[in-house]
């Protein structure tokens, strides 16, 4: 095995150097680096991977089944899932599933001999956790659960909702908005509709006819909003379901010249890091753990894999507590 | 081989009812759900990828080698990589390079058998050229390239970073900060460099005092933006060489109660979506083509890969036309 020593013989410096070239030092002369590049094009070094595989002799790899990347919550869900993994010296494949297309994804993974699943994309009704079970692959879903069984690490999203809806009433809000993707197949939307549901019946509100189950397009999310606004009787706030139609829905009024929060209150669910910027301070709500979902349920998939015990292996069933983090999007109801 | 047809059969429904179900249409009702579902399960039916590898016998994978997701400039790329290479019946398998590590994840696909690679990691100097080569599979590089050869889409960084500094001096700045990551083994940010020390050169201006290599950390970065806001003279505009950058300078900036553009001008590179956001606004320079970088070096791999030929195989070298996109960020240098 050629090591990151023999580079340094080789080109004449010392072991040190080549480390600092490798990471990207600015301390070291471009004399030097194109001596310590060269040296290591001719022993054909490879830093940390090889070197790894060989001290474990095993391949640590899992694979990650995400939600759709354009949705800035899976963005962040991933990052830190491989960086998690990373630190524990684990490569990640990632597959952005297509929405609704979860388990094409999973028969191409099965053969790939990988050592553990993350996975958001599952339905409440779903052929998937079967096969999972099957598997013997040490898996944990995040964000989303079947409706029975299955390991998982999602948000109470029932209470979230209630949360999110109780808090534009207690601000004198009646005509609430809420506009949700499909939710009858997929648990955390399911959930906070029922939240919501639960929400109005508490307060007494009827707000049926200010509820809108979207296509998940952005053109069609756009046209929901427009159509809301040119009701004779307006809503003077809007729920979005997840923080990434909520950027969207704050791009789209803007655009018409709508205040917000003085002419509409806008809510958004997951907290995503952009809602906390100080150009865009979206009212949201998600947990109040340290790190997100993915991460969380990253590190019971590691502790699976190398501690399984029967115990371990079937019960992982964590539901966070939701949290409200009030910023500037919501204002008093009219 | 299973197919709809089967499963439709033995739930007693329609072919048409099996796919709404899968494209998870809210037109059926739980019941019937249920009874398809069951079927599935039953037959170990899975749609589209197994009767695709069916029909072509072959595995229709690459891989995609991507900066640090944290980086939205890269969560786009990934996102319309895998569009359009699902539209082509392609999987996509993801690795998100650690920052300076590229070649280590080189060599775990090269046993994994794909049809082709895409990268958007790889160093002036860098082994990685000369392996990828040596390797007859197809590659293309995109938004960086290697100092000599190669296959690769990049942005005329030079001129666009010229076309950005330039954009300052007209509305009247002289004290322009720059703001950049370590840029001596990065074609983008050593491109920019020189397309910014033109510009100061052509305008008889000397901003060396203003100009500062961080060690692309947040961290590092908002120190930055602290101590040249703090200087006796502070500049009147700010460079960051990435929007990824100039997000979180603005962020900061806001939070220290600074005006954009009253107090301080602002400007990045790379047309991230954000940018464009109501609530955002960011002038940035990038390019004027439809679709995005990352899409465009998959259009040229996926040709390289279904019409092999000796001219297309070798000399893919596109370089993009920069244009400035003017928004709200940048005003009149005091």
């Amino acid at each position: 095995m050629v090591s990151s020593l023999d580079v340094a013989k080789l080109a004449g410096v010392s072991q040190a150097t080549v480390s600092r070239v490798l990471n990207n030092s600015p301390k070291v002369t471009e004399k030097t680096k194109k001596k310590i590049y060269a040296a290591i094009d001719e022993l054909g070094y490879y830093p940390n991977l090889i070197a790894r595989s060989l001290v474990t002799n095993e391949n640590r790899t899992i694979a990650l089944i995400s939600g759709a990347i354009n949705n800035d919550f899976y963005v962040e869900t991933t990052e830190s899932i491989v960086k998690k993994a990373n630190e524990l010296g684990y490569s990640v494949i990632v597959y952005f599933a297509e929405e609704n297309q979860p388990i094409n994804i999973f028969d191409s993974i099965k053969g790939s001999n990988v050592s553990g699943i993350l996975l958001s994309s599952i339905f409440l009704e779903d052929s998937l956790l079967g096969e999972l079970e099957k598997s013997g692959i040490p898996y944990i879903f995040f964000n989303r659960r079947p409706t029975k069984g299955g390991n998982y690490v999602v948000l109470d999203n029932k209470k979230a909702s209630y949360l999110n809806a109780k808090h534009l009433i207690e601000l004198g809000h009646t005509r609430i908005a809420y506009i949700s993707n499909e939710f009858s197949n997929i648990s955390t939307l399911y959930e906070r509709k029922l939240g919501f549901d639960k929400a109005m019946r508490k307060y007494h509100l009827d707000n049926e006819k200010y509820t809108r189950v979207i296509d998940g397009t952005e053109e069609n999310l756009k046209r929901t909003i427009d159509e809301l606004i040119h009701l004779k009787i307006p809503p003077t706030s809007i729920i979005c379901t997840t923080d990434h139609m909520a950027m969207i829905s704050m791009d789209y009024l803007i655009s018409k010249g709508i205040q917000i929060p003085e002419d509409i209150s806008l809510t958004g669910f997951d907290n995503n890091k952009i809602t906390a910027h100080q150009a865009i301070q979206l009212t949201t709500v998600s947990h109040n753990e340290k790190y997100n979902i993915g991460r969380i349920a990253a590190e019971n998939l590691f502790e699976m894999i190398e501690n399984p015990t029967k115990e371990n292996g079937n019960n992982i069933q964590i539901v966070l507590e939701p949290k409200l983090f009030k910023r500037s999007t919501t204002g008093k109801g009219k």
